[in-house]
């Protein structure tokens, strides 16, 4: 299949190899030449533009963007896809952006006659280069069953998660439980650890009882508990603080705009704000449990 | 064995019968003579005071009391058991309190010859009945060691955390992590729902995601998510709202005295008390969704 | 001076009103023919467009409309003021509106020759009324001088906050605090109750003391405490909790942009949005004081 | 009159010379020896112990200690001033402790012929020094008079609260709010400059507006707004954090005991908690503005 896709930073580089390497036909656009010349080099098409890879005869456009304005922009504006695409051609958005954004672009290309997919995805840039992302799917179920093929090739989990916007709605929901989650460990953790307990104990106990989770059994933040978590090789890698600071930019935003409050997840935000002004923003979000020991700062 | 058992209500009720049951000897004591009754048709001998029992030649006292105040009073009061209990006699306390004073009465106890261990439990009254608690003992390991046979005919989970208190901090540490948890999911579920998700499927996604926790995947506070959570049967049954309330003023406590942040547990501590003053305090635990549906309540 | 007024709400209203007073020529408009009727009837004159009283030869426009998006349309609309209004005409948002938006309307207005303020107002629909608002005005120092006679007949306390923007800037950060301070002086004064302290006497403590605020000495919202305050009389009138709820939601949304953490503003937005969602959201802020004591609810 | 004075270390010590300097007749006692010496040196008399400063023919015996613990085992213990004093022994602390403790204290006093005042102070070393403290007194309205006269030497402020505990009840709630204003002042002072605003501009408006409060008009936190505030010479002298952050763990724990919810006031605990964990509990408690601006940690 000629497939076109737009956004090739951390996470889009990957995921557009990974459909090279699967057999497609790729075309690329990114405002980054360096970005465009790796992917050149390993098989793909660079086009000039959104319009020109728009008007080209790719039968699905993925796009990887970094916020809502863009996303608005690449698809909306004036040389934006919708106004290039022809009808039929399909469009996935695996950008994270509020979901009333991707409602809005969803409703403007379906109207049109493009059948059109929000598929945010969780993994990290590790999940991205091994092809194991899962993909979170807002849209028709027949688009979604079109698509799977293709998502198959850069993820290894497709959740179909309801209308268009649902993606999005499950990936900022996740996220922000995930935030609360991994603070609530570091506190649990800390308070234990400052107690007396062994850590490795505590977790172990914790991972056996109704604590357990995520944050805790598989991604624990305290250095040492965990073989493979980032909190033992110093908090690089996975998924940044800012990254999940965005995230959670998102998750109370949406809350605002449904009246929903959403009380641990607003001090969540806040600390990350905090924890990022720290110089901090480029660490593990699992980090998050030095702001529990004020000697380690 | 002779044992005797101190403290009979909801919890400690189930658990003394769970020994009879098992073919010990059982000496009981309790302030209501209607809990006494139970026990003594059952077999048991009923006991007059904390010091008769103390006094008698039982090789093992387990204790079950509501608050650390009474668990004082009862180890070290003028009639208590310290006073009275000849060396060698086990010491065994179930109540969940502050590891302070925990660490303080198994001091004392050491100090005269008497091994004992802090065992608070988790479970609940079901577990009680069932004889699946499990068991947090701090203490000696050869303690720990010595007390299994007897500890698991009232539990199948028995897990060894340290020196004394550890057990209580194992707790604290577990249901404050746990509070954290449940909160958090009450919001990512309520906030995914106003969004337009279908609760089961957002559910779904969690549990196979990184925001997957024991709060979602096996205690789903959102109604009719989980066949057997106490969301789907009215938030009857299960842990009350009031006992976790308890448990997260034992754990900013202890943080207060560690000089330990716990920011998240802090607010959800504030969030039951609030809960619990709208008159939801023997709901069970996970009904504090309620307070992020304002039609609800 | 003939002077232009879109915005006839129940701020708008009364402050169109003291323009005619004060002897202006005055041209309204609003979506509501009924708002326009009573204005009409008071001797101003009625147009039927945004873009038809740009057109008209009034000197100074003033607008006080619901939202951002409201300005953003009235100003940058296909059919707004800045496509209508010949250079030179003066124009005065008194929206309360987020200081981006604010600041992005007045470089499009000063940049094709028209001298633009942000000039959000405190004092409620009493002081709208009578005349003593407070105007929090942000733009060029010539352009708030040139302002002061005609704002002076709708206010008292006119204040030169800084460029384009800065109004907003002052009217959200203080009202942030505000309802900090509310917040606080709420959970001070139940927990003193609680207590056995007398309202009155811990009241007038707090006022002579580091306590004092203008939330205590002058709007306190326990009953019986000040006279004149709205906790006095049902907690109607005064300043709506879900007018105080949308700008917290400015704030917070302002403070994420900069990047700059508000801990406690973020808590005070999310407890007035389930305050609000409890059915509470058209009393009078003070009102919060109500979630600290379960039974009044 | 001939007083007895337990407790001269930074706020006694200076009370102690105002007595001494008003013509009384001082009788002191202190753990610290060097403590001691300066009163001697100023015309008081050294006591060994607190049991003969109870048994001498002092006429009243004022204390200021350190905490709860230090107030129960100075009155209530073995050779404690309860079981040392003559009836009709007036009995005056200064202490700031828990509204319960004062009250099980002064309980305990009255019983037995001794007349009791909780007296917790405000105003700081400085107001120690220069006799211009205030005075929240608990305890009858006939001994709260009968100690103006001795109060005043000490004070210029002496507000009678009620019964006893009251004076702590009025402390411990007034310096909650404090905390969270000061917090609320910090916040809206960093967002309002993060967005351009001139601070003394911005605290211009505010202290002429609805946010008005002590914390900025007085001493506000952020620094060159206020001359003399603490901000202007680098955070020193002052209320320091670690004492505020201890009247926080008093205001929560008495909450607690209540069952009256303090979101912000326990937020702001925690708060303070992790401030000073960063190393900064002994600057003054404004500095807590600090940690909303990431570089200046």
């Amino acid at each position: 299949m000629h497939i076109g896709f737009i956004g090739l930073g951390n996470m889009g580089g990957p995921m557009a190899r990974n459909l090279l390497a699967a057999g497609h036909r790729l075309s690329v656009h990114d405002l980054s030449l360096e970005a465009i010349e790796g992917l050149v080099e390993a098989g793909a098409g660079a086009v000039g533009s959104v319009a020109e890879l728009g008007a080209s005869d790719a039968e699905l456009i993925i796009t990887m963007l970094p916020a809502a304005s863009h996303v608005r922009q690449v698809y909306l504006g004036e040389n934006g896809l919708l106004a290039a695409v022809a009808p039929g051609v399909r469009l996935i958005d695996s950008s994270t952006i509020d979901p009333m954004t991707a409602r809005e672009v969803a409703a403007a290309a379906i109207q049109q006659g493009n059948p059109m997919l929000d598929a945010p995805v969780s993994g990290g840039t590790g999940g991205a280069e091994a092809g194991t992302l899962t993909f979170m799917v807002g849209g028709a179920a027949a688009d979604h069953d079109a698509a799977l093929p293709v998502l198959r090739t850069m993820g290894k989990n497709i959740v179909h998660c309801g209308p268009a916007g649902n993606g999005q709605v499950a990936k900022v929901a996740n996220n922000m439980l995930l935030a609360i989650s991994m603070i609530g460990v570091s506190e649990a953790m800390s308070l234990g650890v400052s107690l007396g307990m062994d850590p490795k104990t505590l977790a172990g106990i914790i991972n056996t009882s109704s604590g357990r989770c995520w944050s805790s059994d598989t991604y624990n933040p305290y250095p040492g508990v965990i073989e493979a978590a980032p909190a033992t090789r110093g908090y690089s890698g996975g998924f940044g603080a800012d990254l999940m600071l965005k995230d959670l930019g998102l998750a109370t935003e949406a809350a605002k705009q449904q009246k929903q409050p959403v009380m641990l997840g607003a001090l969540a935000q806040q600390l990350y704000q905090t924890f990022s002004n720290q110089g901090h923003g480029t660490l593990d979000f699992s980090a998050i449990i030095k702001m529990y020991s004020g000697e380690e700062q």
